[in-house]
């Protein structure tokens, strides 16, 4: 899929933490859109968002927003989507307005989406750029977190050719490099590549807390303890809601990791040298396979 | 323990991979010997190794080397060590010359030089250089690689004065920041914060190899995957080598890691959220302590 670039009369973004405030900047930067709005369930960020510059609007009710906005972007943790849609159902949309969001799992969004705002998902085309961080919150934001970075669409059966275009166009007006994936197997994928790395980062750190000697443990601790811990460090609230939305695939993945650490441990307990040997070197071979290929 | 600067009449690296081939450049560059040699199993790295500048001797016989050293370092991987303490053992050190290694793992070591050449021990003072990285192999050692890194020392019961004095000079020649640890407290720490993580990283990746997806998943795998199999990418003699060597507390690691996971996961399959809220909370708070305190 190739991007033009676009111009909206009106972005809202709702949710204004590090990937909401991110998509706002980046969009004043590129001209993505005449307008910018941007509105958070908390009033100081709304506040701040405005005082920063990186909303042309001042603290104001959803509604008047809504009522502005030809595009709408949701980035709320996933566990909001069905108070999210309940209210966008209940104040309307006006008509031409499109919808996309950012959260890391899209299955679960787009059932909230049918399921308490069906009359939104011929206009809703869902997003998830491959950018982030550890950090969070509106001060965290980038104005250039999405240049070049994959940003995965979800098509559906229920979105219109029209919709899926402006809001595909908009998200290349980012400088995203864009893809497709079924909703389905992008939650089977990233449970796999990005939400079982988090799993096991918060579960190492929450693991070493539990050492009798945890302040030797930490003032020990090398640069790979910071890379592979580095994930534990996000916000608690997305990552909590990514878990339970997502259950099924990250608990198969989970599973299967669990299989293979456990084959791990035997061949350590029994001396199976070779076997280890083997396991490792088809790992690391893995490994820069990927960096070769997908990194360079 | 504060370092003196210190000159070795001559230094002589076995095993030449990217530690030891850092030793070296980093010796010669602090002017921390006159003299500086090395050696390894394979002759074309020792050859290299002369042609890269980064020894002064054409590759020789261990024998002809180390009968003119004053300091030897041994940077081989961990199950090496019987080998060549028993060689050492065989063609007997000079009076005068010391000892010190680099392994990620000591009580293991020590008991090898104990069991092995007891006669080395009252001059071998082992040391752990918390510095590497998932790279290995002569032509990836660094020059720097030790500068304002921490480097754990363990002295044992039968190490003399002069020796420990002589190897603690050596090592704070480099830059090092020298501590000390016992060496089963070494062991049982560094299990959990680099030996457990170098874990989850290989089992990672080879569990993410059997996906029926494997392709697309690297495709569309972030940035916090690339940081959290960066230790995939490691040696595999070398971590095969540490895994067995320090068996007891990897397993112990590893089965502590094992029990918070299913935690983790009965949490999301029961729905425990606040629970599970609050762990990642923990957990992203020790992180965040982690980096304030040790790596700011």
């Amino acid at each position: 899929m190739t991007a033009e670039s676009a111009t909206e009369k009106s972005l809202l973004v709702i949710g204004l933490g590090m990937i909401g405030g991110s998509v706002l900047r980046s969009a004043r930067a590129h001209g993505s859109a005449e307008v910018i709005l941007g509105y958070d369930s908390r009033d100081d960020v709304n506040l701040l968002a405005y005082e920063q510059g990186v909303v042309d609007n001042r603290p104001a009710a959803l509604q008047e927003l809504i009522a502005q906005a030809s595009m709408i972007v949701l980035a709320v943790p996933p566990m909001t989507f069905p108070a999210v849609f309940t209210e966008l159902a209940s104040i309307g949309v006006a008509d031409g307005t499109v919808l996309t969001d950012v959260a890391s799992v899209k299955g679960p969004v787009l059932d909230a989406c049918r399921q308490f705002a069906p009359e939104l998902l011929s206009v809703f085309l869902p997003a998830h750029p491959i950018a982030g961080s550890e950090q969070s919150g509106l001060m965290a934001s980038k104005v250039d977190l999405f240049k070049q970075k994959k940003l995965i669409l979800t098509p559906h059966a229920d979105v219109s050719n029209a919709a899926a275009h402006r809001v595909a166009n908009f998200w290349g007006s980012l400088d995203c490099l864009l893809a497709e994936l079924e909703p389905d197997l992008h939650d089977d994928l990233l449970a796999s590549t990005s939400h079982l790395p988090h799993v096991l980062a918060y579960v190492l750190v929450d693991s070493l807390l539990l050492h009798p000697e945890t302040d030797r443990l930490f003032e020990f601790a090398a640069g790979g303890f910071q890379d592979i811990s580095r994930t534990a460090s996000s916000d608690p609230t997305m990552w909590h809601d990514v878990f339970f939305s997502n259950k099924e695939c990250v608990l198969a993945a989970v599973e299967q990791f669990e299989k293979r650490l456990a084959l791990f441990k035997s061949m350590v307990e029994n001396g199976e040298s070779q076997r280890l040997f083997d396991m490792l070197s088809t790992a690391k071979k893995g490994r820069d396979n990927y960096l070769a290929k997908y990194r360079s």
